[in-house]
């Protein structure tokens, strides 16, 4: 049974979330009680300021994490192990992001989030924060559409077809 | 006198904007009138589906861009050249971003910001869009603070200090 949420997204080249993605984020997040949990160091380059991860990178941890996140739940919710099929994917519908402080760069960080609606078992909101030294940086709202189900025809979803 | 945003912006190491980041996307944003415009053409590890750009690089795109038009717009405001001194830079208070459908990653996009609101010279309101082939793919909300002024003391700004 696959713990990394990531593990359960074959064939995902995402610049983020993206374990096909050499030049990616790459980032990995697993459950941690109700909460999905991704630690992650940034590397210089992704930088905004000196000794600050860039506002950008920090989005892109957060919409990848929750996306990952809301597909870990809705399987989890029909109760049954993440790596078992139908695999399924999410895009993001909104992000509402706040930046509260400056993140430290040079440090690893955690991005905690937890779904908070399920619409239709399509739509899910998210609320997710990202924590350095225990403390709140950055906390946003985020809606995740389901978009793909392994078991739908093959043009049915934004997946493999999407090119 | 500098034309490009990024050129006002010396020293920027940003992921998404510095001209001092050999691994970031190194945006350039430009007036066309009363807008904001920076043209990108994303690479192929800038991906999130296939052939579909990642929403946190769409992310990246818009938060720099906004932070440099911030910039552009406050010294416009005060009738001088962009490349003038004092330089100034922004930081991000908040993004709120809608998906409104895929942004194809193998074709340029445009992103257009304007700035819809100034308060007390220091907080910027903008409103920005990502367009792929004159369709709106992506609309945001961003707010702007300024957070530096190359004629503050170096201990007050989020700059070169900020490390």
């Amino acid at each position: 049974m696959a713990e990394c949420f990531q593990d359960a997204m074959p064939g995902d080249v995402c610049f983020g979330c993206g374990t096909e993605n050499p030049h990616g984020l790459r980032i990995r997040s697993f459950w941690e009680g109700d909460e999905g949990v991704c630690r992650f160091t940034p590397m210089p380059h992704h930088q905004g300021w000196p000794g600050i991860t860039c506002g950008g990178i920090l989005a892109t941890l957060i919409d990848c994490h929750c996306m990952a996140t809301a597909m870990a739940s809705a399987v989890r919710r029909e109760g049954r192990a993440l790596d078992s099929e139908p695999h399924y994917r999410f895009a993001t519908g909104s992000m509402n992001l706040r930046y509260l402080k400056p993140t430290p760069n040079d440090r690893p960080l955690v991005v905690r989030a937890q779904v908070t609606e399920v619409k239709d078992d399509r739509k899910h909101t998210l609320a997710c924060g990202v924590y350095s030294g225990g403390e709140k940086t950055v906390e946003a709202t985020v809606v995740a559409f389901r978009v793909y189900r392994s078991d739908w025809p093959e043009e049915a979803g934004l997946g493999g077809s999407a090119a």
